[in-house]
């Protein structure tokens, strides 16, 4: 097999989502058509920033900025599309409270290196993953064919994202260990998604 | 005349950049390409992160994330591009240590709003003006036709990241406190610059 071929059938067995979203946030999310498409611009935004925030912190690894700078590109290209289509429709973008599924998988990060890399790149890798899901979901639910369609582009690129975190850990880090702790934190991220927030988010 | 043209004739009057880069700073920096090159590396990577910061504080100000975004994608295609260069010359990127011309510019920038917005328009305007100004010395004097090519075809967009700058200024501020303003901070800019840093940097 070949060495990409090899990457892709070990992804596909990776497991980064513990839970499946729930009926309740679909419903949620397709009756706050506007504002989960406001949070969306935000969460691109956001990914683009953690993107970037790795590159600065750990500016002379080698192969990091090579993935990492194409990746922030795209997720900003991303942001565009939607702050387009917001503006489309007559609105602005504004800062939303955010739900505290973010804050409580930052918490979860180890402090100190080389921990604080891996766990960073898993933390994004599973937000990822979970914007994928509902970006799929919305994709195949949300009643605006706009919406549906704008959603059904974007998760293509978002799969990959995950992806690119998954190859930079595993790049660096033991197989045991990046398992091992994928599994403690894609409980972390599945039991932040447990009770939902009763704002409709992108991580409610 | 339309708008657009006004625009343009408008920035032509404007002056960034209150001294010329001296010739010693050539002679240093055309004997020193590679280290200039990862400098410029870092400086581009540095650009895009300035875009995404005023883009994050300013999460809600009408028409800039819609410029902003769009700029800190083609700096970070610029640093992809520079990036590549290096690589192909069997250099990694790495953390240099920096002259004091981005923290000098930095002090200088206003600390409350709505000044601190404005500040910090300008001060990103002038490091992408000294930068311009040095990439097109470097596009004429470098000795190799890889880095001419190279700075040549960068310098272009450059140019139009401090028209940038100084339109999203522009759009805000009264014309009379924009000029003086501009005028107090090239005046820092310039004088940042009168005492050549010794090590080989884009802002030595």
């Amino acid at each position: 097999m070949s060495n990409s071929k090899t990457k892709i059938f070990e992804q596909s067995k990776i497991c980064w989502l513990i839970n499946k979203t729930s009926e309740a946030w679909i419903d949620l999310a397709i009756s706050n058509p506007m504002e989960i498409l406001l949070d969306h611009a935000h969460c691109e935004r956001k990914a683009a920033g953690v993107a970037l925030q790795l590159m600065f912190r750990y500016v002379s690894e080698p192969g990091l900025s090579e993935v990492l700078s194409p990746l922030a590109r795209e997720e900003l290209e991303h942001f565009e599309r939607v702050l387009s289509l917001l503006n489309a429709r007559g609105k602005k973008l504004q800062k939303l409270a955010s739900p505290p599924y973010g804050a409580i998988l930052a918490k979860n990060i180890c402090k100190e290196e080389p921990l604080r890399m891996l766990d960073s790149f898993l933390v994004a890798g599973l937000i990822e993953a979970r914007s994928h899901e509902r970006m799929k979901l919305l994709s195949i639910h949300s009643p605006d064919m706009a919406l549906r369609k704008l959603y059904g582009d974007l998760l293509k690129s978002e799969a990959r994202h995950f992806g690119i975190y998954w190859q930079l850990a595993a790049e660096r880090f033991d197989r045991d260990l990046l398992t091992s702790r994928l599994e403690e934190l894609a409980k972390v991220e599945s039991d932040a998604l447990l009770e939902m927030h009763h704002l409709p988010r992108m991580h409610s």
